[in-house]
């Protein structure tokens, strides 16, 4: 690994995946934050969950970001980028970047029920996936909203 | 079945959603089309696969129509709603679609290699699924696509 690999590593872009969970939080969506990154260490996308604001459930943060950095690549394909997420991609968002050919994604928490990996769904061969970056954090500001959301009801 | 639920049959919706995915075809897309219909037999989404134009592997007619659809009804669920769509919905598509607890899926042409259904992405409880409706007509004009396609490449 040579010095700026050290720099920009998995820990690094995860933590501002996680801030951008925490800025979810704020807004009252499911906190989830996720961004990409081009090979050159660039983030090229910064998203999070949006689905109550723009009442779509397809406004998860991994489409926003797949969006936002074809657009920014003028390209469908994300060759040599990688996505962090700070949970496991649902079956729609794992689809999505099956077709998108991306070269890595890196998440932090596991979702045993709903996540994308847990079901089986297809990956890109060209893909590489890394997991548990962060997970404590990334899994604790989802307990808290959900733990807040039940108060809220009782 | 009452009589208008005659008129505007399964049958009836597909082959407007044929005439989107020729649309497609006319500009170069994969040819895909889909429509959403309410409850109350009004088309409320019409879309075809964009993938090309707008350099976004999102851009599918699905994710486009539960995007058009969930702003008309002003809700991200779709309830009592019924998507129309040529091309049986690959993972993505599919995950959207539990996502938006849709009553009914309705598609044409069966996809084994990358259909969601195929590849056994969950559905959501409240969904019906139908196959098969117009489904010669629906491949014949993929098939042409891809023809046509390889024979530019030749």
């Amino acid at each position: 690994m040579n010095f700026v690999d050290t720099l920009f590593d998995d820990t690094y872009f995860m933590r501002k995946a996680l801030a951008l969970a925490k800025k979810a939080l704020s807004l009252g969506e499911i906190p989830v934050g996720a961004l990409i990154v081009s090979k050159e260490n660039k983030i090229i996308a910064q998203t999070h969950n949006l689905t109550e604001r723009l009442k779509d459930v397809t406004a998860h943060a991994e489409m926003q970001a797949i969006t936002a950095a074809s657009h920014y690549l003028q390209s469908k394909y994300l060759k040599g980028c990688t996505l962090y997420v700070t949970l496991e991609p649902c079956a729609m968002c794992l689809g999505a970047l099956y077709w998108s050919q991306i070269d890595k994604i890196v998440y932090g928490a596991s979702d045993p029920k709903r996540g994308g990996i847990s079901q089986g769904v297809a990956i890109h061969p060209k893909t590489k996936v890394v997991k548990d970056i962060l997970a404590e954090e990334s899994e604790g500001i989802l307990r808290f909203f959900f733990e807040n959301k039940r108060k809220q009801l009782q």
